[in-house]
């Protein structure tokens, strides 16, 4: 971390420098960091324009060698990473170990998902030449979209920042990637950036194929997405900023699609047989997915709905007695540690709603006391702001009447990340009644945990209907994320030599193919 | 074709009527059609979100057999379908037979879309109960997005309209559709419509899966899109009114997605070896393919790119020779018949463009005449204007300086749904230098043949870069057309009980499945 920007190959210093922020204290902490300019956005731009053909036709062998390199040079940093990372965050450091594990683990996993192969969405229609009119050879496949702007986001330093699953996607679908770092974590950045950097020129890649941009205004992301060079936007962070890139894209000349990964509030549904069976174990569980890394998740359950009566008392007053024990944690920014208060302030404030505990007050700065409040299912539909999310470890349970009840808060509730359900046997007959509505509503329905911990694999959604992000047909993390960054060519009787490798008839990248429908074997 | 409204089963009166014109005669004709109100809309959204969550979940099987009862109960309607289709767009007969067969024969494509499963998507990752911490069971699948607007495309009354590939797909994906008929052709839209109803009965199937709106306003388009139960939109036809109905979309509570296939001018490259050895029959062929109806086509070969020299005055002076052949046709209406003559004037008057030929004149309404138009490459790129759709039989031959212009040219140019390659085997070595840049700018490259003739086939793709579509990840035509209208959601240790059929450890809809990023036999 040598605080210059790295703008291709780069390493540059610019007049204009700013500093990290130690949440913890309240104080900025050293080295200076260069303000990239517009000037240094136009150029990232041209670079990543300038080899993005080459890189999306390099040999998927050559992509997965590379995201692994990136995985090896980043565990390479060892524990200098992770505690720039503390530093800069004030998240802990098991925390931010296991999620190094989870940036490197998914930069692995589209190396495996390249090797695979069916990314490239192979098919081919055999030509029927005696037909009248005769049919074409076609051949379709799927190539990169172009250069893609990644922001880091401040919750996850390093799994949803600058080597994290929106850059590790668009490099696996071949697209360069010009990163706009957060600026609460720009040391974290740099780091990063230099090990992928290593991982460029020890795989002979060209310099254009990533670079990071740095600075503490929206104006360069702005600006970043303006460019009329690149040709997608990958966001995870609040709604506000997420729409305002969404407006920029489409403000373009040419439009282009961001997937912005926005805000959730995370139904919990706790049904009555479960309830009543373990209802004090899920009280507890339920305050400590709430609390863990003071709730800055996306998936933190910020809504609960349950019936009314003796069972969710019980519920609640486990969770009360488990939340006061909760020690305050720093949160990751002062500005979003005040965002949380205001938040908090307004439940507290609000005449439909009651706290029904706080977590332990501590000394030091940004500390985030949890806070669980109550309300009532017709308030809770009557007054639609309490169904928006307050980022960090906040919640509200709802005391419905009925399922039916149950049924038409869901319905007024915006789309979602995750939907969870506490149930057991006894509930199956009501919880299918609402799995259709569950469907519409998110992108993943769990069963008997707690939505945060979002597994980095082939099935996960991490993604859902509008507001949760802004396309709800993808998701942000997982194997599919690679289909964000990938649009489909068809090649009509086009002659061998001139066909792409993945087409040719030989297949000499040796992809997975459908002909005529079916599986070519 | 009994000139009532189809809102879901209802036939109905409304006060305000419209009727069909006669592009050939310029007159009115019989029967008058009830102008839906906006109450219509409303009613036709309402009950299709009514049954919307049911029909995601029927049996594809059941999906597949609906799709098939479509196209035979449109066949079924024998030539008073044609005939009529005739009268109201001017086409002539064989050419509305023959988008006839296109349109059955894409709904029983997508039926064998269904059966082959993999639209489903289904993908699962096995539990690792014993890893630390525990991976859970994942599982996913895509569903229906919900209701879906179409809207009717005045070149193709059938094949892109009420029952044509948008409402196809939508219908396969497990999608109610709400279809706004094009006013130019209602007593096709409504024929069509009563051919879908009956089959809606024959299946059994609720009456909100289908519903035509009709009327002249373009409020009734805009009342659909913004009607808050809509969750995606199908739209062929002009850059205005697809970019219209995106602003509606964008503006919503909810934004949703619109898939608008609005222009293109489908550039040929014509390569010196193909020039010189085939130059009279490549001349012959593109005024063929320009002329077909009337140029009314979004493929149609509206620019031409090719080296200057005597070559290109060899295939000019045959493509002039065909053109002035040209008969007159019918336009579809009065509209775009002005708009062409219009389109064509603009092109005249243009100080830096000639006129090679003009097709024959004809007496009757609405016939459009075929133009020759030719400029050189430096004209092009200064007048950007030269590279707009002229929707109709018109086209420029640009004569180029080198292959170099030939890719400065296309590199100014916006997205395509086609570019066209003639070449002979001395021509491959400068085409291989363009595939990037084509592969960038279009949907589709076809090689020695002519971009009219879409087939509808698993690796078509009818769709390209802004602004040829309003999302280049898409197609309009062909099996991939029904993602269009699916997202993801994943299953997180969901009972088996709760889970749908698609996903259930028993597979009992024999979906294939992936398991752990591999095929799961």
């Amino acid at each position: 971390m040598d605080g210059k920007i790295l703008n291709g190959a780069e390493r540059v210093e610019r007049e204009d420098t700013f500093r990290a922020h130690d949440p913890a204290q309240n104080a900025t902490v050293a080295p200076d960091f260069p303000v990239a300019t517009i000037a240094d956005v136009a150029e990232a731009c041209r670079r990543a324009a300038a080899t993005s053909d080459a890189f999306r036709e390099i040999d998927p062998e050559q992509r997965a060698r590379f995201l692994e390199i990136v995985a090896d040079k980043i565990d390479a940093l060892g524990d200098a990473l992770v505690q720039r990372a503390m530093l800069e965050s004030g998240l802990p450091h098991a925390r931010l170990t296991g999620e190094r594990s989870r940036t490197t683990g998914q930069l692995r996993l589209f190396a495996t998902v390249l090797r695979g192969g069916r990314w490239a969405g192979v098919t081919l229609d055999s030509p029927l030449p005696d037909r009248a009119p005769p049919r074409a050879d076609l051949r379709q496949r799927r190539i990169a979209l172009g250069p893609v702007a990644v922001f880091g986001a401040s919750n996850f330093p390093l799994a949803f920042s600058t080597a994290g699953g929106d850059t590790a996607s668009a490099l696996a679908a071949g697209c360069p990637v010009v990163v706009k770092g957060h600026p609460a974590h720009p040391g974290t950045s740099a780091m990063v950036a230099a090990a992928v950097h290593d991982a460029i020129i020890e795989c002979g890649l060209p310099e254009g194929v990533f670079s990071l941009l740095q600075g503490p205004s929206n104006d360069l992301g702005a600006a970043l997405v303006a460019d009329p060079r690149i040709q997608a936007v990958g966001f995870t962070g609040s709604r506000a900023g997420g729409l305002a890139l969404v407006e920029i894209a489409r403000a373009r000349s040419q439009p282009i699609p961001v997937y912005a990964e926005m805000s959730s509030v995370n139904p919990v549904l706790l049904f009555p047989h479960a309830l009543a069976n373990r209802g004090v174990a899920l009280g507890e569980g339920y305050v400590g997915s709430l609390t863990l890394g003071s709730g800055q998740f996306c998936t933190n359950p910020g809504v609960v709905l349950a019936l009314a009566g003796a069972e969710l008392d019980a519920f609640l007053a486990a969770a009360a007695t488990a939340l006061e024990k909760a020690q305050p944690q720093v949160m990751l920014t002062a500005g979003i540690h005040a965002a949380y208060d205001r938040g908090v302030v307004a439940l507290f404030n609000h005449a439909a709603v009651e706290c029904v505990a706080s977590g332990a007050t501590g000394t030091g700065c940004n500390r985030g006391q949890a806070s669980l409040f109550v309300t009532d299912g017709a308030a809770f539909v009557a007054h639609p702001e309490l169904a928006h999310e307050v980022f960090g470890a906040a919640s509200i349970v709802v005391r419905c009447e009925s399922i039916a009840q149950v049924a038409t808060i869901l319905e007024s509730m915006e789309g979602q990340l995750t939907a969870t359900l506490q149930l057991d046997e006894g509930d199956h007959a009501a919880a299918l009644s609402l799995m259709p509505l569950l469907e519409r509503k998110a992108g993943r329905i769990l069963a008997n945990g707690w939505p945060t911990g979002v597994e980095v694999s082939y099935a996960m959604v991490h993604g859902g209907p509008f507001p949760a992000t802004s396309d709800s047909r993808t998701t942000s993390v997982g194997a599919a994320a690679i289909e964000r960054f990938l649009r489909p060519v068809c090649y009509q009787d086009i002659p061998d030599a001139l066909l792409p490798r993945a087409l040719q008839d030989a297949n000499p990248l040796d992809l997975p193919r459908l002909r005529d429908g079916k599986p070519d074997e």
